[in-house]
């Protein structure tokens, strides 16, 4: 009889990364809501210069990995390409560092923080509507720290309240993407290990944005 | 000039529930992957009971707070609801309890925990994937929480492996939600705030799940 898959974490202590060199990941899932997703979602993961992070898809996500500048431009640019007029989508997005159960393994971090697919993405501007949450992770402390995180988004213009479990954001795409980097490098400074849950919109049938 | 609206959470502290009543909320947001999207998430949500839950919709999710039996029973009735043989789609839902900055408003606690949707779902069954994560706020004990959880996904025989950030899960639906719903209430019997991020999904187009 095959032994059942436990998971075992009993090595793992907070504040201590898995990971010791400092990876950023981000995991993502593309949902355009148009029965051509499946070429909307293979075009835009295609179309991504992966050349400084390391990257894998699997049936429900796409992980980047690597420095946070690189996995940030990675990810940007899969959504830009991603993103079709007068399709709605829904871009989710998981940014997390630090985990005590992360590994030094699968990272791309030898290469320069160059943005190397900002340049393609550059004209594709579109408005955007964002749900997203912060997670500090073995503090006490991290209502204060979700607390300048949020006041930051009011501060660049695209703070659009706060929901049950939730901040929202409004504005252009590029604005709202740059401001979640943002908020990775502010709170990595502080904090050992945080997520971030962010899921972006466009082209919202309910409103115009 | 009008004055910047900051968030203040200052008073907050962990360990220490805005909500004193237990309050617990799901926030969610339908993708089908379809030109008719609309119809379909309309459709679907119109089908809730709601007479035991708190419910707001707004652009980008929906949010139903009360007791723990009730908020997992209307969010599974939705997503059963918007199912369609042959139209992918994403499920994406925060779980949450015992938020600092919660508050005592916006709920339905008053009611009996009767599942009041559970007999209109009952015959619809289908194939999901799973990604979820847990976040045990506040607690420098979390990895091993994270643990028990993850292995009780393998004795129950829908654990599909681990990803970075993120731990697989396969089955029917029913039992998945119904594993997601046993996850809140053991961990919110030990630890003060949890969130709970899951992405479900059916119809994939890459694998016969």
């Amino acid at each position: 009889m095959a032994e059942k898959p436990y998971v075992n974490y009993q090595s793992c202590q907070a504040g201590v990364p898995g990971s010791k060199k400092g990876v950023v990941g981000i995991r993502f899932s593309l949902a355009p809501m148009c029965d051509d997703f499946i070429t909307i979602i293979l075009d835009a993961i295609s179309k991504v210069d992966l050349s400084k992070v390391w990257a894998k898809t699997d049936a429900t996500s796409t992980v980047y990995r690597g420095r946070e500048s690189a996995v940030f431009d990675a990810s940007k640019a899969c959504f830009h390409h991603a993103y079709r007029k007068d399709v709605h989508m829904m871009f989710e997005m998981t940014i997390s560092k630090g985990c005590p159960g992360d590994v030094d393994a699968d990272y791309a971090l030898e290469f320069s923080d160059e943005k190397v697919n900002a340049a393609a993405i550059e004209a594709i501007h579109f408005p955007v509507l964002c749900k997203f949450a912060l997670y500090p992770m073995g503090e006490t402390n991290y209502m204060h720290v979700i607390e300048k995180v949020v006041n930051e988004a009011v501060d660049r213009g695209i703070f659009h309240g706060t929901g049950h479990y939730t901040s929202f954001l409004k504005g252009d795409s590029h604005a709202v993407l740059d401001y979640l980097e943002w908020v990775a490098n502010r709170v990595g400074e502080e904090i050992s290990h945080y997520i971030i849950e962010a899921t972006i919109l466009c082209n919202l049938p309910e409103e115009d944005i």
